[in-house]
């Protein structure tokens, strides 16, 4: 990706300070054939007032068509390509649950499943076993032991768990062992690579040892390992843009997909007036901020239209001027994806965009929506554009070439 | 780039003929919240009724957020991706002067500047000397010899020069001494290929040599290079696009780059009107015409809003209608960038753009300007699009596959 390392390469110092708020699956849908979708419903007036003195698109956060889940969505708004920098499921996992990944340690999502009397998959999920049964079904895993090996299996929800291994020598590279299907055996875990021999061996020891502890746990009595990696060596936004970067999260999966690309977490509280609180706490530091707005994706998720206009009215009320009296000198204001309360999941959709600096061009949107954005001046353009953008009109970019 | 590629396997023989104008730093931004910008403002009764049939857009030089130099934003209007063709600083400067380079020329940008006196860099640019004394500086340098070789010193202006080494067997693939920071030592040529070895010692013993003659020169003491390299090789538009090109431009830069792409450089005077008659003059030799104005990006770069606005408004009055009544099949009307009076510069803002020919589908602009052009049929597009859809208008492509 060129425009990646263009940045590398073109990056200055500079004293100017960008914000970015992201507000999860803040992209959506009419409801019926012809009404407004979420944003267009909800009355805001501060972000229509900043529309109008921004910048305005559609952002593609991974390509035409494709739904991004949250991890890759993120990595995108950072400006790293998701094709290129992919995050293992176990890690992101992992960052779910704020479990404090080494750099050396690979970890694995886990899922509890029921297989028959000839080891074949009868059900991936086990039946979705509640989310208790799943952590005392941990609690028994964890006295596997493995030589040389520190492991930690986590509880997670429902039927899922993170298995983490700690020790020297460790590698990514390696299979997973959901056949995808059931009928079928699990499949073993297998080296891609040379060096990951050693620890697909270990994996397949733990899970032999998880299947005799799981045999009479019937319909949880066995286990199925997916994306087992380490964690993804990513350059830091210091490396890639110069910036001090703070973010500003209240789940901790955000957290850690930001911890990923080398920010700082910022301790914060629960609701959006304590996620302002630390943005204004710790103004001076940081060159970059993001700051992450989560139940917007919950309402959307939930099916819950009103739900979701109101968290989006909150966030333009409450939001929008505070950080507009900090006077940044860029302020962009995005989604990750979309999450249409029709849909209820994460959709492909483009997703309204708004950069607000004093060196934007303006291009006569008046309104904070979807049908506005449109006809905005940065068009339905890719996620990955929006950082080289904001360092462009934070002045922290210099001339390509003489 | 796949694009460009397929020009070289598309394009046939024709008899239409191409004229793009290159108004230099065309893209501009208001000066205050909600005014116009620059081309917004200028009287443009004869672009706007061109836009009317044409299709219009906005350009991006080189990625978004990525201000460009002249060099590659000018390869990009020409087809050519400025990413992979990169032309170095040296090459720039001497085609910026007007030396003519040979093919196995190497040239390096050389900056005077100051070290102390246990040889560290104190100022980059020697306290900006004026113009005369590099000139004078330059004369001495010119009494250093290297075995086998003519060397050249020019000077720019300031504190600039071009160092040109002539002989056989030389080569690129050389890092440059400016450490880009000062307390430190000046860097050595070291070379990037094997087959660089040679021309890295002897560049090395040039600045050896310079350094003992201008001991006692202080401020300016002392040299540093930058970007040494040859002639990139550039597939002549010839070869892409089977055209025969002719560059009408007044700076030496323009004409360079130009050459670069095997254009001929048609002798011409200093104002527009001087450049229209060359274009008349030449009309039956070329197919396609290269046409630069210059004196919008000086304005720009001056800030001056005003005089930005009267060189388009002379555009608009005096070149084109001129060459509407010589009946081009395409007539192309763009910048190579922005360059807003509001920040004194080159930026990174996408450029207003139309493209007029019989063949174009009109979009429903109706004026040219960067507001009006958000709107158009070329949306906002990478500037290399511009000539393959250029040919495509000038009915020179054919089909791809069966």
């Amino acid at each position: 990706m060129a425009n990646f390392d263009l940045m590398k390469e073109l990056h200055v110092a500079g004293q100017s300070k960008i914000v970015m708020v992201v507000i999860d699956g803040l992209g959506g849908l009419p409801m019926e054939p012809g009404g407004p979708t979420e944003l267009e419903a909800a009355r805001t007036p501060n972000l229509d007032s900043l529309a109008a003195e921004s910048t305005c698109g559609l952002s593609v956060p991974i390509a035409p068509g494709v739904t991004p889940g949250s991890g890759p969505a993120h990595l995108a708004l950072f400006g790293y390509d998701p094709l290129r920098y992919e995050i293992g499921r176990g890690v992101l996992e992992a960052c779910g649950i704020g479990f404090p990944l080494g750099p050396d340690d690979v970890a694995a999502r886990g899922n509890f499943c029921t297989v028959d009397e000839n080891g074949l998959v009868a059900d991936r999920r086990a039946g979705r076993i509640p989310t208790e049964k799943g952590a005392e079904l941990c609690q028994l895993l964890r006295a596997i032991q493995l030589p040389g090996l520190e492991t930690f299996v986590e509880p997670v929800m429902d039927y899922r768990f993170v298995l983490v291994l700690r020790g020297e020598g460790l590698s990514g590279g390696l299979s997973e062992t959901d056949p995808q299907q059931v009928g079928v055996l699990p499949r073993t875990v297998e080296a891609l690579l040379p060096e990951a021999q050693r620890t697909a061996e270990l994996l397949n020891q733990w899970i032999a040892q998880a299947r005799e502890m799981l045999a009479d746990q019937h319909p949880a009595n066995m286990v199925l390992l997916r994306g087992p990696d380490k964690t993804p060596l990513l350059p830091s936004m210091a490396e890639v843009y110069g910036l001090r970067a703070g973010a500003i999260a209240t789940y901790p999966m955000y957290r850690g997909v930001a911890k990923l690309v080398g920010m700082d977490i910022l301790e914060t509280g629960e609701t959006l007036e304590e996620e302002l609180e630390t943005l204004k706490n710790h103004w001076a530091e940081y060159d970059f901020f993001f700051f992450h707005v989560k139940k917007t994706d919950s309402a959307g998720e939930d099916g819950d239209f009103a739900r979701k206009v109101s968290v989006i009215e909150h966030v333009d009320e409450a939001v929008v001027p505070a950080i507009t009296s900090l006077e940044p000198a860029v302020f962009i204001v995005t989604g990750d994806h979309s999450t249409p309360a029709l849909l209820k999941s994460h959709s492909w959709h483009p997703v309204p965009t708004l950069l607000h600096s004093r060196h934007c061009r303006p291009d006569g949107v008046r309104a904070f929506g979807e049908r506005a954005c449109m006809g905005g001046g940065l068009g339905v353009f890719p996620a990955t554009d929006l950082m080289p953008l904001a360092m462009a009109n934070a002045l922290r970019l210099t001339k390509f070439g003489a």
